[in-house]
């Protein structure tokens, strides 16, 4: 019994907007959406974006306001530094607010940090420790 | 240039207590960690835990107190609704707060979520509609 992750669910302030600012990155969304939620398949692990208010519903926890820092990020790893920085010219250009500009990180990679719509932070890192497969998953040790 | 889900990190009060966790749960740490960060691959995604604060520092952001809700969940989809209550147990014995037992929910499946020792919250669900392919990976339409 080993614990997976299939889906990340967003929870956003408007489903629409959201769902276009990740087809504008370069997402598509499955058939499987409606005007409540949209599914994006990445490569076998599927983006969901959901309503910030029915998201806590259904986790029947109390919403609250959005918090700015949630504490969670998603990492999209790229194959070069040169192909960070070209990732974040695409995420500029699809409406990605840029909250940290790529540069040499501490622990010999290079890394920045974008957010979506609603603050929902993605890190764009070369970590050139952890190799990416053919697949486009990495490689840890 | 295709958005990937490399690593999804969660922001932790005490990094070696929640890699403890996570480890009564199932996962098995990569010798790429250490006191400071905890690396679990998950079929191809990794799960990383690092200090709520020191998350919050390496993304620019004011850290703030942990929300409570953070609009966030993640999904373990299971092949049955024998297997999510399975999972449920598996999970309370690891110390998981059961945040809203399984129940048959209004689109068709059967669900309930649990938390980590901060709240990070993870949805069990069964969803005859996403087959799960013999990678572990669900298959959206």
């Amino acid at each position: 019994m080993t614990p997976r992750i299939n889906l990340v669910t967003l929870g956003v302030a408007d489903v629409a907007a959201s769902r276009a600012f990740y087809e504008r990155l370069g997402l598509k969304a499955s058939s499987a959406g409606n005007d409540n939620i949209t599914f994006f398949d990445m490569n076998g692990v599927v983006l969901a974006l959901f309503s910030h208010a029915a998201l806590a519903d259904d986790a029947a926890m109390a919403a609250g306001e959005p918090p700015v820092f949630r504490g969670v990020t998603m990492a999209w790893n790229a194959e070069s530094e040169a192909s960070v920085d070209a990732i974040f010219e695409h995420a500029r250009g699809a409406g990605a607010k840029i909250v940290k500009p790529p540069h040499k990180v501490f622990w010999g990679g290079y890394s920045g940090y974008f957010a979506d719509p609603d603050g929902h932070l993605w890190e764009v890192a070369h970590n050139p420790f952890f190799p990416i497969d053919a697949s486009g998953r990495i490689q840890l040790p």
